[in-house]
């Protein structure tokens, strides 16, 4: 095959800027969307403006940042894996130690466990610097997973990942005990921009956010969930970045609230489980690296510093789309007619 | 900007090929995966070879296919509510009516609904013929929205999607109601492939499947899935398809099952919610076309049929990375081995 | 042992009476609660005062009834589990043959399947009359399921319960497919009586609603689900009126609603999966004879009208119960000051 | 009303003994049920049996022990939120100081977080000695609560349960941070008695486990759990030894794994969420009295011995149950043959 056959070509437009604030980032930033649906560059586009028009813009919090791996070990019995947990936190800085030894980033922060019949799910937990770490993780995991077999009494391996990490699964543990960066954005968008930009009100918004997101979520049965689209926006700045995308599975997951607050409107998305990185596989590439360059990812600061701003800068972006759908929604007929006008014409627009 | 920035270039190989058997493929075909890990081809070509060591390759079976539009009403309680739909259910002749009145391929083919409080929430299903369809049912349940405000009373609009679709949010209604293609891809493999070919047995396999991807799934509180990475087979053919690949979220809830028949191993991927399409937005691309071309999915059949086959070698593919993953974990060290050898060093991992 | 020993004497009040309106129950009705919990009396009166207090009382509708049991089945492939369906619902006529064959009260509504891998599971779902019908279920499906192996080809018996039904047990497939009677309760409070009574504002029982049964419900990884405490009313008139209480499990799973409406408070509880019978396993006991009887549940009725009544209270003494305690937790220290002076003393209570 | 009204009279029987071995209990114990379904003690005992003819009986292993509150605050913004969980952190011995101020019994163990958006969800983590500890740790968060909104700026009270505790809710949060007692019950059968007294084998419980309790609940869409009826079991000890037994919601969250041993049986249910306790209200009732004194859980120990000593009991009476439920569907018609046997005639059952 030739080097055409060989890549999938994925459009991406630049969108914004969008204006951060916080502690991580504090600025104007542009955001490249890679994406076969072409209505997502107007929609975050428009969630942008309001950022503009918003006095203090997104405020962008880091909450919490880890990478897991949960190795799944044997036990003799419940009454060993219990003994064996407690051995191995007494340990926990021969641990460290060891992951130290192989790795110039990785940290061992602590570990978790859940033990059911003679079943042991140790979940570690890493800090890997600038990289979003899986493979970081994984390998610390196989070293940990080889002195741990040799040292416990009782255990044997059973497999390196025991789907306890959990990676690219939507699960409730990822949130509940952190992985990937944990990220809060937050906008207030005086009541006049809200009513003449987007068109709706305060109250039209957050009462929509209960009864679809929140509600409407509960009743197809979410897991960890509630927003109308953070999938959509993570997808396009995935891709556009050279991250793994199928964390998305994860990272879709997270709360969108809204609160009318004497008709300004109080917009916020939480991004617990969001897997990034600004090196590792993909991260080289011509585009990406020219990307993260002009997104301020590339910049000389110190390890894990790049990857949090790059989360920060997602998380606002996600809330950008999210605030332009979620505001068209409240409006009949508002969302079929921007997307007939936005798209081009395809075989199956032509269909309908 | 100039062109070279206004695209993603996500590497891509064509995998397989892959022995697949059933009603709807028969025979050996090749499959494009687009992605930044690359480790991620010669897993699947590990599964893709064992198909074509079992006598009969991957059964694969068509369940079900559908596409789904939840609209959100307020009701003036939920007595009006029941009334409702009931008035709603009596005029489904009608409403098909509409529906096909407005479109060439879509069908509205049943109603399901949800009452929480004074909130209806009507979820429209429809077949959309080769294309995914998210635009078709969006633009119909427009029109029925249209319709049904003005003539139940009691009735107003809320919003166009109630999340009870539910579309790209990992939740348990669209397994169990039915949202896209749900496929089963089955493979019996010889004792002594399992043993020479994956250097593993049936009864490891079929073991940690239970450990991991169905009591570790369980443990992580998941919802309605228990496998190990569908996502990421799904992320890299719906990329090299012009999926809209946010759509592995909901893609990637499935089940894995694995028995031990006398040493041979059954070995099944079940996807019960795989949205994909073969016309649409993405599919005009160059190299789309030319790989859904070579795919066998540009023939012409009836509509529909074009997307029935995707869907099914897809579920093929997810079943060889699946297989290659899980066999490759019975064995301690060989994931990290097989990662170490097959990536180019990264940042990342010079990094390690 | 003597029969002091062989008896659990469970605390026991009358409470009430609920006003409640709609097309199953129209009056005011007095509810007998059965608990080891004494602060729950008077949190469920109060509420029943509010429903009092409420021009129209508490609107209770029924939006569904049936009971279910699945059952599994190995096949020889997915194709085959898909003809067997297929050939199933052909057969429907017969298998409702069957079934009324064998029970006065029974009837086959429909049935729903789920395939994975080459398992099959069915589920029969049934309406039972006044019955709670557990048994009448189970023996139903063991008729149709020594129906089914004997004719259709290529399945063999794997389990009569093969836990889709889904009993006793929080899952989100009977709140979306229904088990048990699915019933709403809605009550408009006078913004006078909410802010005199309860000492709250519609709005702060909306917010805090909005915050911790959705969006704290949704952090916990909760199920189809989010509300404060239904179980608790649940449990107490279960007992008292013979239910097999285990089924609060999934009873307990419901959605509280609430609305500020000009300062007047809309408040509902929505209970999909709520058991119950008036006849059957417990309902001869003395106690419960005489309690169904003063509830108006032993009338002469079309079949399943009392189970209907008792299925309407029940969801309006939950509401009760709900309303007072988030009532009660918009007022920091409201809730600790009310068990602190209804509690007698106990030994935990000493002791904290 | 008289005094008859004012109980409910549940049936109750002793079963067992059951044979416990491990470090919380050592030797034989007889149980309590008290529940409107007779069937239970039959199935109860043969599962006692099989612990008594298996050599070490059912091993019981203590994991974990914690009663939990959430209270919720409102901060300024996620900034806020972040800097006050920080403060707190570091403020913890004088958080913990207070606790202990007000309780004799009760301990501030840990404290875990949310953050969605402005809101704050703080989880207080308690040991409360033989206590299941609603009320302790309703108390103490009470007092927390006071403390920290004086204490901490930019934090306002909003409710003093968020339902990320999680109390009588069926959630992925208490099984992953801990509440109540985490108890293992493990039996290994030797082959002869699993085929003769079971009439079965290892490999089909084994099989059925995997079909009916790991992937038809996943199918169901359940949450953390993977079992049988455990509801049943605890329902039954829950009256017999006043518990509150609404907290079976939560409780019947549970694992069973089953392994097929060489032809023996390896059979677990794992219960990490099991709330008991021997003191508080409920426990002070005579017939509560006798029958915790009679499972021996009234004796002189250390605080919280007994309430250990009552959890393994009740681990190991739902292993009896599960066990017997599970071998008895491996079996055509087994389960409805044995229901029609035990029950006595009901008008349920002459419906049928």
């Amino acid at each position: 095959m030739d080097v055409e056959e060989a890549t999938a070509r994925v459009p991406m437009r630049w969108v914004g800027p969008i204006k951060i604030g916080g502690k991580v980032v504090d600025g104007e930033v542009e955001v490249p969307l890679a994406t076969y649906e072409s209505p997502l560059w107007p929609s975050v586009g428009r969630g942008a403006k309001m950022s503009r028009l918003s006095e203090r813009g997104i405020l962008a919090t880091l909450v919490d940042e880890r990478m897991t791996r949960s190795v799944l070990l044997e036990a003799d019995d419940a009454e060993t894996a219990v003994a064996a947990v407690r051995q191995l936190n007494d340990d926990l800085p021969e641990l460290r130690r060891l992951v130290s030894e192989r790795s110039r980033f990785a940290e061992l922060v602590t570990m978790n466990h859940q033990i059911a019949g003679n079943l042991l799910f140790l979940r570690l937990e890493f800090t890997t610097g600038d990289a979003s770490g899986h493979n970081m993780a994984t390998l610390a995991a196989d070293v940990l997973l080889t002195y741990i077999v040799a040292s416990v009494p009782g255990l044997r391996y059973s497999s390196v990942s025991g789907n306890y990490c959990t990676d690219k699964k939507a699960t409730a543990v990822n949130g509940i005990l952190g992985r990937g960066k944990n990220v809060v954005a937050e906008l207030l968008i005086p009541r006049e921009v809200v009513e003449e930009r987007l068109r709706t009100t305060a109250r039209k918004v957050a009462d929509l956010n209960v009864r679809k997101n929140l509600i409407g979520t509960t009743l197809a049965g979410g897991i960890r969930s509630a927003n109308a689209h953070f999938a959509n926006m993570l997808l396009a700045v995935y891709l556009a970045t050279g991250q793994d995308a199928a964390n998305i599975v994860e990272g879709s997951q997270g709360i969108t609230h809204a609160e009318d607050r004497d008709g300004a409107l109080y917009f916020s998305t939480t991004l617990p489980n969001l897997i990034v990185g600004t090196v590792g596989n993909g991260k080289g590439l011509d585009f990406v690296d020219a990307n993260l360059t002009r997104m301020g990812c590339r910049e000389s600061r110190e390890p894990g510093a790049n990857a949090r701003r790059l989360a920060a800068i997602i998380a606002a972006t996600v809330l950008c789309g999210e605030l332009s759908l979620m505001a068209a929604q409240t409006n009949p007929g508002e969302l079929m007619r921007a997307h007939l006008r936005l798209e081009r014409a395809t075989p199956e627009k032509e269909a309908v």
